[in-house]
């Protein structure tokens, strides 16, 4: 099989890059998952648009550009209306980080070996690792535009080998609750003087959780496929094992 | 064991945060790697520096702070110096992004099965995982800057469970070239319009990882401890096993 480049540099420019498939693609999805089933109006498109960037503005055109793009600043990056052009961008700021990965499976562990017990796991089969970070600031409003973007961003590689959402997958969700990834270097050590506070964490993260699970038990092709959510306990060590047929790592932020 | 949260919240404000310890932290650093010794000249304070926030504006004192913090744009949120405060904060461009992960053991694959031969994989023991990616506008004079500060920055927890660099620690480097990392959300969709043209990326690719060679080469500890330096082929998809006892993921931007 030839080794080709994933579509994902600049010249090339795809809605929806493909990296060469190679390695086990295939996945079951596991036994049902037996939670409350809950309806929910679905938001996608206000969701989707939400945790997407803005028309680009003056100096930014969509083709190729010969100077380094001053207004990259990925999802976060938004420009503020009044915005003379990209120089004058204003800071936007971060309310929370997501980064995601594929899984052809995944294993958390949700409790520790404690008192001669053996340690508790959880696990998915094929799907997506969902680790997420709340910054100060961020509140339940917040909640219902990440999960709706993160569960119809199209980056699961269906058997196809194209790109569909999780929910069209469908796949199974493990979410990973990852503090560290407010972190911000200072020096040689890392800082998180920007994470939320931690009851705040605790309740916009178990939000988040919720509302996932009711999103996949409102869909009738992942209650259909028995899709399972699995979720890492807030303030734990997220003890972790992964197996991908490339973790494809994204980084979305809100 | 009691379930500690990380000091990674708000309220704690720490520099060197410490997870509870629970699992398999152990690790054994395998055998020499075998590469040709070069010498370098180390920049680690310049590097680190390099890689860090500039001193905090107005409006943006070291402590706890009642409103959301609008200088929370991580390593990548930098204020220029003639910034009236935060709210007109220039949004510079970023030039490569790197997601940091521990590993007790990483697996990568770097030649898929092909005519009937075997895949062909890496593999470290205890170490780092990086992930990286180059934009546009990203040149040599990048590559020393990430390589110090990436081999520098005190997050890989030790035997007594303190966090220090990998030099320090020492410990192993699995580096996988991952460009969906410049993915920015548009709609449904990731675009890559702003990763670096894949023939300059494959460049500093290769020279980033020459370098990181050459660090861990140069270092007393590293060699004594035969640590090994392994990374993924530009343009492949990286078939991934990781196996961590947290994976404490990182993300830094230069």
């Amino acid at each position: 099989m030839p080794t080709l480049l994933p579509r994902v540099y600049a010249k090339e420019q795809p809605e929806e890059p493909r990296p060469e498939r190679h390695g086990a693609a295939g996945g079951s999805h596991p036994s049902p998952c037996g939670r409350a089933q809950a309806s929910l109006t679905r938001k996608r498109n206000g969701a989707a648009a939400a945790g997407a960037p803005p028309p680009p503005g003056p100096g930014s055109s969509p083709g190729p550009r010969a100077a380094p793009a001053l207004t990259r600043r990925s999802a976060a990056g938004r420009l503020s209306p009044g915005d003379a052009g990209p120089e004058m961008a204003a800071a936007r700021p971060v309310l929370a980080r997501a980064v995601l990965q594929q899984c052809l499976s995944a294993r958390l562990q949700v409790r520790p070996p404690e008192n001669g017990s053996e340690a508790e796991w959880v696990e998915i089969q094929r799907g997506l690792v969902i680790y997420i970070c709340f910054f100060k600031g961020a509140d339940q409003d917040l909640v219902p535009k990440i999960v709706n973007t993160l569960l119809n961003v199209k980056l699961s590689e269906n058997e196809s080998g194209e790109y569909v959402s999780l929910l069209d997958l469908p796949g199974n969700v493990l979410i990973i609750p990852q503090a560290t990834l407010g972190g911000k270097l200072k020096g040689r050590k890392m800082q998180y003087h920007v994470n939320i506070e931690k009851e705040k964490g605790l309740e916009l993260y178990s939000q988040f959780v919720t509302l996932c699970e009711k999103e996949l038990a409102a869909n009738a092709k992942c209650t259909e496929a028995g899709v399972l959510l699995k979720y890492g306990t807030y303030g734990n060590r997220q003890v972790l094992k992964l197996d991908t047929n490339g973790p494809y790592t994204h980084l979305v932020e809100f």
